[in-house]
């Protein structure tokens, strides 16, 4: 299944429930799938890494960012991104002494709404597909970063928050002939 | 994974293009998982009808639809649905002589966006999810339907039409003590 071109300016729309509960669905399969929630954990951040890989030419084309010069530009585009796709203003926070780690602090977590774990799916992270989404869409700008779930509603913290550090910029791989 | 209560008057709203990459991500883990499309087929279908019947509640509270007399107003809050929650108009026709069958004909289907089947993918219903929405959403309000694909963009039909398919009316099983 491969993706024709992305059209820019069409800021098409589905519910959130919709969203949800077909998300609900995707983990529902996963857990029927693996045999722990580790290998669902770590599908989970593949999926999104794909997902990632693809929806920042979207938000490139749409958002028209600019590009960033540090990793508090790129904070800020993630917080624009998830404004776009999820509708919700995550806060950009508690950055590390050195700059090079920040968090994503969700109040509420749409992908997570109408959600309880049950007891044996506590090492469950729910909603993991956003750190790959993170992490795929920051490798296609050229920057390599790692990001995982810290803190989650759905297991009882008073926010979502996803870390995300920078591991290091990758070089630039233009094809031939474009600037 | 159970569902809180949903809220009503709260129209969250996600991308399209996040909701159509998740849509296929599913849709690529089924056809891992299953040695067969027709498999993937029945299961997209069983995951709508679960997503149908929790949908419905929420429809219910949203669109405050009210009561339907005949298979003509079930059309039109199907009609409805597929706006509020995919963000697309369909459109209703090809009505059976009896009046027991309708098609919902959508222009540009949403789901299937940026989307190509494989060439041994072929027999596959990629959007069958929405078919099993509107059997759960109809089963939930004492209504048993059919309702499958005759049409699809993805395999080059100039349209996506759903076919629904009046089966029966269910008892009403209210639980005891409400009216």
């Amino acid at each position: 299944m491969s993706r024709q071109s992305m059209r820019a300016n069409d800021p098409k729309k589905v519910s959130g429930e919709l969203f949800t509960l077909t998300y609900g669905s995707l983990v529902a399969q996963l857990l029927k799938d693996y045999e722990n929630v580790d290998d669902v954990n770590r599908q989970l951040e593949r999926m999104g890494y794909n997902i990632g890989m693809r929806l920042i030419e979207d938000f490139l084309a749409r958002a028209n960012p600019g590009r960033c010069y540090d990793l508090r530009d790129t904070a800020d585009k993630i917080q624009q991104a998830f404004k776009l796709y999820l509708g919700v203003s995550p806060s950009i926070g508690s950055w590390s002494p050195g700059g090079d780690e920040f968090s994503v602090v969700l109040e509420t977590n749409p992908m997570a709404e109408f959600v309880e774990l049950p007891d044996h799916c506590l090492g469950l992270r729910y909603s993991n597909i956003l750190a790959g989404v993170i992490r795929g869409a920051c490798e296609m700008v050229q920057l390599e970063v790692m990001a995982w779930f810290i803190a989650d509603q759905l297991k009882g913290d008073n926010v979502t928050e996803i870390r995300v550090k920078f591991v290091k910029r990758l070089e630039d791989a233009i094809p031939a002939g474009e600037d």
